[in-house]
């Protein structure tokens, strides 16, 4: 094996476990420098190689890098930027070819969600089929835990854990308060395609009563009726209803609930806001007080209450993407594979990139309540051991302390870039 | 002393560590078993006096007693209710007499904002009146900061650092991925009068770039052109712009910028939603990307993130509350005292409740930068040190564990009450 330098680009939305897996990466190159020589990251993602803006890892001190593990965010930066089809686009990957040739590039980690995997994956065939061939791993990541094969994705685990912790206490506070005032409180999360997040917010309730008393799923068609009968029985109930809702909530037509909204005081379509629609919607059909929280990016960069399991997952497949690479693998993505036993056991397996591209995994029927505002207990049964400890960052005058990079760019060698 | 019993009540909006208060005055009551008889809570506040609701604490553990130290919101319930003056509901306070006098309640501790410490000194003087002198004594409790004489309000420490917490995540969240996505972020927080923690949000910018950039104070009135060209250089020079937008941030003729939305989708005037509204005019004027996040109830009720020294100064003003009662004094409140070294430090006092009753204690303009739009040197050296320190609560299944109070209610002496 030809001594070689190894690219890593983070992909898509953050989260708040990514850069636990570039610690993985970065750290496990570090120990194999008879094969792996530097570690370049790209600026901002793939468009980082595009530009040739590689930063150079190899500046960052152990200390730096060690922090990445507990730092939130795209430490290197990222973008949404999917690579057309070669076919389509042959000027950009011909462009990766020549920014990987010119600095000695053989090592290609992709570490975002589908979209990405796909983007490996064809650089792999062509960068066989032009004689230059790199290796390509895939590192999965995404919040919405929407990759298949593996049975979760890291970056779900921690953003699972913030939303049944908030929802929890919110609930509290709701319930404080219900005979007097508030009686709706509604928490949106993210979940464009798939309820994942949406349904983990379900193991906040444990006990009868519990917050959070509806769920409301994309991959349950919106019955409005049938909604405010289950929150009238829950006020009557409970005191209180705590509705969590994602974002992908739609109507049986497949237009999401957001976009019933309405024009804004611009005069635009509005985006987003999920949860005072549905608190407006209950307030005009119920009367009922109301509150809502759209948790946002708070949700998947709140690394201060990061599942450790998450962790420790995301750290593990960085590494064994570096561990693929030199065993001589290829066009491959390390996954989670779930242990049998009753106690949960995790190990890293693999599956080919061809098979993860582009597929959405959305929520198992089973994993919903019958009446569709719930999770089951196979849902919990899957969900629980995700959130399991805690792991904090170290935090200095009150607020969390997160790595502060140098990212100091390799010299260019190429002609500058221009985008299309 | 005559052995008396005492009586609890939670008031207005709860906080994260309301219960840390509640634990101190029930554990100090225990240790006095010979001068404190039984510690009732009111149900839900000081409604729960009125309708002889009252919960008996002696039923529950020690262990569940304990776990009230780090439980959020209001464990024995809470509410908005201002009683009126003698003059105008005598009704009412007669009531409160004679539910005390039936249950042999000499000592009523009130945990609660600047209304409630004027419904306590009321009573305080009526009972004095009345010949049967009831030991009234305030423990001051708000996120908003507002009440004056103490040095701060024990639940206020906690939310500053969530909100401080959460825009540094968020922040780097949008950091990562402005380049190409988003570029704006607008993060609404509490606080409908005073900018307290807005400007705790301010702790987050340690270094020269670092989020929040912009705060909007209830304080400063709004001016767009300025606001839309100090959005537009942070975007200039840090790539993106992290804006904290108090929920009370107002135009120069104190209307709520929230206000000026509009009506939504079913004709209502829209409530809350201050950072929808921001973010929607940087995109009309600047067609910047954007994304918005609010907080509500989260932050009140995030004790998985609250600030030690705030628990535990909760703490030691509900047992400061006990030991002034058993002391002898009344009608006084225990407040938090700031030493003057350099190293913080602080200590109990004490305030008469006529002095701290409906007063509101805004930011000082000093607190705020000459150009509006942050905090200066001096607010920073008054907020870090409410901070600091992190108290976590136990967690099981990866969800904090909060005490589940069985509420056992006193049996009824007096006919029923009835609401006017």
């Amino acid at each position: 094996m030809i001594k070689a330098n190894l690219f890593y680009a983070q992909s898509g939305g953050v989260t708040s476990v990514i850069n636990a897996s570039a610690c993985g990466v970065i750290e496990t190159a570090r120990q194999h420098r008879d094969k792996i020589g530097k570690v370049y990251a790209g600026r901002n993602g793939i468009v980082g190689a595009l530009k040739e803006e590689l930063i150079d890892t190899s500046r960052e001190s152990a200390k730096t890098i060690a922090a990445l593990r507990s730092t939130p965010a795209g430490a290197f930066g990222s973008c949404r930027y999917k690579l057309k089809s070669y076919a389509e686009n042959k000027r950009e990957y011909e462009r990766l070819m020549d920014v990987f040739q010119a600095h000695n590039i053989r090592y290609f980690l992709y570490n975002g969600g589908g979209d990405s995997q796909d983007t490996a994956n064809k650089i792999s065939q062509l960068s066989l089929e032009k004689g230059f061939p790199i290796t390509c791993i895939g590192i999965p990541k995404t919040v919405d835990n929407d990759l298949p094969i593996t049975d979760n994705c890291p970056g779900f685990g921690s953003v699972a854990k913030y939303v049944a912790v908030s929802i929890r206490e919110a609930g509290l506070d709701v319930a404080s308060m219900c005979e007097s005032s508030t009686k709706v409180f509604v928490m949106e999360v993210m979940g464009r395609h798939a309820g994942w997040i949406a349904g983990a917010a379900g193991l906040a309730s444990e006990e009868e009563g519990d917050a959070p008393h509806i769920i409301l799923f994309p991959e349950i068609p919106f019955n409005k009726q049938k909604f405010l009968r289950k929150v009238k029985s829950c006020v009557r109930k409970y005191g209180y209803c705590a509705i969590v809702v994602s974002e992908g909530a739609q109507h049986a037509n497949g237009t999401f609930l957001a976009d019933a909204g309405g024009a804004d005081a611009f005069g635009h379509v509005q985006l987003g806001g999920v949860a005072p629609f549905v608190a407006q919607l209950i307030k005009a059909e119920l009367g009922y007080k109301y509150h809502w929280a759209v948790a946002d990016y708070l949700q998947r960069s709140a690394r201060h209450i990061a599942s450790a399991t998450d962790v420790e997952q995301a750290y593990a497949v960085g590494r064994a993407a570096v561990e693929f690479a030199l065993e001589g693998k290829n066009a491959v993505m390390p996954i989670i594979i779930r242990g049998k036993g009753k106690k949960y056991t995790w190990r890293i397996g693999e599956a080919r990139l061809v098979d993860v591209a582009n597929v959405e995994k959305t929520m198992p029927r089973n994993y919903i309540r019958s009446d569709g505002f719930h999770i089951t207990a196979a849902a919990r049964a899957y969900f629980s051991p995700l959130i399991q400890g805690e792991d904090y960052p170290v935090f200095k005058n009150g607020i969390p302390q997160y790595a502060r990079l140098k990212k100091r760019l390799v010299g260019k060698k190429l002609k500058k870039w221009k985008a299309n």
